[in-house]
């Protein structure tokens, strides 16, 4: 299982990181490219020892996610190197869409703004530093859309070879947007489960390619701790009371959770307690399922829904999500996919951001949890939109278009704004 | 031709502006919701009185445009209302395109990280304050694209009614991603200038509809100096020696100079001598043709190009722009639809951002003007990227796709890398 790469004789600067710890045994090994234990086979995750923290010093950081780097598992000069430079999006107060929803405070945070447009800028360049660090020279993944996108140009922005990895059924705008980089694009005949595999063969095979989301993963995975410090940033250095994440892998909403502790830890915010909601499409719900039910473990299913950034069927942070919903007293919840086209339409009425799928289903979830009683609708909250509409349209498509087609004449317009 | 709106008994706060002034006659108006001087029909631009700024106080705003508030025709507490905060997008210190390019030393301002992804948010969301002070209550515009949206979402998340007339032979992603945002868009049947008479119009009959592009364009037209003030701020205060600009009705061109022209009246920044260069497709070039031939003025044009964003056949501020290259000893040039396409590969292959085909006809001028002397390689370049290339997929849909389409074994994906 042990993949490390060939660091060279160069001292490995991981900035904090310390160590890699098992999530399940708490074995620790020294810093490299492994992602499960050898002992138990449980999810290596990153630990730190972290120096003095202020919330100046942050301020006073490059208007992205490097401005975090001391929380992250980068070199201190990350930001010299050329990356794509993510992250620092728009946290939106959303009045209209809190009305809609009956919520008192309500807050968007708008990842549409990345510059692939979606959180995944976020893990592939804390992926890149840190595989920069580890003596990688190729930058690799298998992706439906949004990962492919991101790994695709943030090769292309370094200087780096990549090789990424689609199911040969994918749509031809996320095959385009991931093309145009010119990196390796390679489509697989088979489904995005063969694909996965497929990759982590690769990856066992080609000691200098990191697969973003295999070999380098407690990395990469840390990137998504900076929506969680960003959230707490803009809001003035506070936690909200309630978030609601989307769960594909589950990893998203776990790291959330993680930076609001690290920031608590590091006193740059009080302690308070806030509860954490995932949020999933009902044609792939096995978390909200196994929440539910009051399991422990997350029994895999088939995905079946529109939501595709999310069908994850058998999501391997699952377990762990329900660590923190438990914990934090949140809930998983699931819609259905007219659910979801619903959600993305009443963002996008109301606070004029065109989500994707996943959005959608962030939305949608928020307003069930809130009919259910479930959410607090006195209480802060804020509502993660990772990705962009532009790159779902088809689930939109048949819903919505023009109120009318008219001759150019100003009677005809009137006429038909009148209707 | 007077368009004045019901502005109420209310003082109009205007923030610096104090009245409208005729670019051609001079004569003078106070701010009102006009477009076209009543002595000569010559266009009116924003005049100030700017009171003291400085580079601490507009560092300490908020980010997006709005930290240039007091240099721009909208209130003091602009941002108090919503309204969908563009601005403060990437500047890329871009060294492969650079090296690609064989310049010294490059920037790409990256406006697809905009709310709706071009920069169209920043001037929708100047008119929609000007708009609000000026008393209008519906926000409207013909457009083909990059502006519908901008309105759409603009006039969503402040609670407005939208307008928005396309032509009916519109693609369909365009026509989504206005739609979504669930305000009156009206396909027309006619093409865009049959869309634009329409629009004139109704204007005229409906007193208290805001068309961004027509009845308040003075003040829409200024929200493209914060593209000025951006590039100056990011740079750290210092203005580039050149900076290449697409051109459509040219508007931006020379409001990127008028703002660059405050920053130096202000002190901002110190005064220098900077090149400004325009940027047009071939296939609708009247003022590249114009700055060529040597004319002033400049002959309408009927486009055929893939660069629809730029296709205006008669660009309103065409002879503006040939005065700002000549007085600054710059150039308009053009490039073919496959240099176009070429532009867009070369930034993204190099830099990971995905333009536009307007990002492609500015890339490839760039190109052009240095492989032909005009531009110096020596000097410090910025460019500007004004749109995504997620909105225009259809102009390199025929030249990219997969590298091969392989069985899933990783024997099949390192022969396919191997070739």
């Amino acid at each position: 299982m042990t993949l490390t790469a060939d660091a060279g004789t160069t001292t490995l600067d991981l900035g904090p990181a310390r160590a890699l710890t098992c999530r399940e045994c708490g074995h620790q090994i020294p810093l490299a490219a492994e992602f499960a234990c050898a002992e138990c086979f449980g999810p290596l995750e990153v630990a730190y020892e972290f120096g003095n923290i202020t919330r100046a010093q942050i301020e006073a950081g490059p208007k992205s996610i490097w401005r975090y780097r001391n929380l992250l598992p980068v070199p201190s000069d990350v930001d010299a190197h050329p990356n794509t430079e993510p992250g620092l999006t728009r946290l939106v107060k959303t009045d209209r869409l809190a009305a809609a929803l009956g919520v008192k405070s309500l807050w968007v945070k708008d990842d549409t703004g990345n510059p692939t447009h979606s959180f995944k800028d976020r893990v592939v360049g804390v992926a890149l530093a840190a595989a920069r660090q580890l003596g990688f020279r190729v930058l690799a993944c298998p992706s439906t859309g949004n990962l492919a996108n991101a790994v695709a140009a943030a090769a292309a922005r370094a200087g780096w070879q990549s090789v990424v990895l689609i199911p040969s059924s994918l749509e031809r705008a996320k095959v385009l947007t991931t093309a145009v980089y010119d990196g390796a694009l390679i489509a697989v005949d088979g489904n995005y489960d063969d694909v996965n595999r497929l990759a982590t063969e690769l990856a066992a095979e080609h000691e200098d390619w990191a697969f973003v989301n295999v070999n380098v993963r407690p990395y990469y995975a840390e990137g998504s701790k900076t929506l969680g410090f960003e959230v707490a940033e803009q809001l003035g250095w506070r936690l909200p009371d309630q978030v609601v994440v989307p769960v594909a892998s589950g990893s998203q909403l776990t790291k959330v959770d993680k930076g609001f502790r690290e920031l608590i830890e590091l006193g740059l915010v009080d302690a308070k307690e806030y509860r954490v909601f995932g949020a999933q499409a009902t044609g792939c719900s096995p978390v909200a399922a196994a929440f539910k039910a009051g399991h422990d473990v997350v029994t895999p299913v088939k995905p079946d829904t529109i939501a595709r950034s999310l069908a994850i069927g058998a999501p391997a942070d699952g377990p762990y999500v329900l660590d923190v919903v438990r914990r934090t007293n949140g809930a998983v919840e699931n819609v259905s996919d007219e659910e979801v086209v619903e959600g993305i339409r009443l963002l996008a009425r109301t606070e004029g951001i065109f989500a994707e799928t996943a959005g959608g289903v962030t939305v949608a979830t928020a307003k069930k949890l809130i009919e259910t009683g479930q959410l607090d609708p006195d209480a802060e909250t804020v509502l993660l939109i990772t990705g962009d509409g532009l790159k779902t349209l088809d689930a939109v498509e048949d819903k919505i278009g023009p109120r009318a087609t008219v001759p150019p004449s100003s009677e005809a317009v009137r006429a038909a704004l009148a209707d």
